[in-house]
């Protein structure tokens, strides 16, 4: 059980959503935060490396908007749905788009597609969590 | 001439909006999300503290979300109104959230008048680039 | 498997150490971070919330830090030891300043129990990494 | 006088320097946090990319640096040397190292001048700061 699960077990919140779809979204949100950093220096040591900057642009945003999403939603004790929703929507925007440019490189580049599949995660659990606050 | 203003003189943009207030949108939103972490820190010197409970928390999710706003504005060369318009949404949002609660503890709280007005600065700043991107 | 340690596994690095160390630090220092956020909330709903406050300022220092932290070795090809080194230094002296902090209210509050052990496991992963990167 | 100068004339502060020196290493910090993100973005739509890929990398690492320094050092009600100094350090070197590397191209490339200045303010901001908390 990851460390947001376990706290969200114990820590008060104002979303009303079930605490499993809220923990699930924290850490896919996190883990393609991660995973877009890690992709986008990947990409900088390609050698068709001007080919990937699109992808290498999309994931810069795409890490900084998933890293404010998670700070966000891991204090859920308040809940604003003029914030949190638009929030959401860039948040699952930019996992699109960075997730629809990682898959074009899927097969030439394994990060890509790991990339990819980090990013499919993240703009799923986006939707699934915007769906539960409707 | 703020360094966010230099830059834009000659980066590439994407951004069909006049330079100088995409600057000042970087610079507002830049400058909120450094008072509101020290608002947040002063609130919490306060001898009222769980008065400010609500304004803590509004400043957390404030910093975050600017962070995260001055990270994409700050690489315009790519521009998806998909992603930079619902994140000036809720970046605009949270300013006026947090600016609305700093008000009211701005006559017992110098440094909550101080972080109001930042907000207003970043909340206006907001609205006026969703304005221009329109 | 992690998604950093999937990418890891496929991205090119600069750090001399190996790979599964490098990704569960990265996953342990992601981890804090998020529990940090989490646990600032939580501490922030509590009727003793003055005593809460070193916790409070404590959690929020450690987010920030674990954040770099997190994007710095998430950006393998690159390695500078004069970076990186004090980087971890931080990292570690925040992780265990946060987590003394929370296991003095781990018997009161369950959510400073589940964030100490999360400050443990990354200020560990901050020293396995700097013992391998010697 | 900026928003950071104006918040330490009014918040508690436990650091032992000049208020003047923290709020303009604070500013500085921060200026080159954004200048970085900028530049990593024009560099990225050089002909010359390949020969960039150093800078990119450093201005990444330096910006995420830059925004955990600017959030600790804005909060500073708290102080603790062990977490302070060497986060201090970490953002003096990676300014210098993005620093010189911006110089390097700056006669090519007008936004690494503009990045390589702020990057300069930055580093003398870390290490007035550093003299200054000693």
């Amino acid at each position: 059980m990851s460390y947001a699960r376990q706290m969200l077990a114990v820590q008060p919140s104002a979303y009303t959503v079930d605490v499993d779809l809220l923990a699930a979204a924290i850490d896919a949100i996190s883990s393609c935060g991660q995973a877009c950093a890690a992709d986008n220096d990947a990409d900088l040591s390609e050698l068709n490396v001007i080919e990937m900057i699109t992808c290498i642009r999309l994931c810069q945003n795409c890490t900084d908007i998933c890293v404010a999403t998670v700070g966000v939603t891991s204090r859920p004790a308040q809940y604003d749905a003029n914030v949190v929703r638009p929030l959401l929507e860039a948040c699952k925007a930019i996992c699109k788009a960075c997730g629809d440019e990682c898959e074009r490189h899927a097969r030439m580049h394994e990060h890509c597609r790991v990339c990819a599949e980090a990013c499919r995660s993240a703009e799923q659990a986006c939707q699934d969590l915007l769906d539960a606050l409707s």
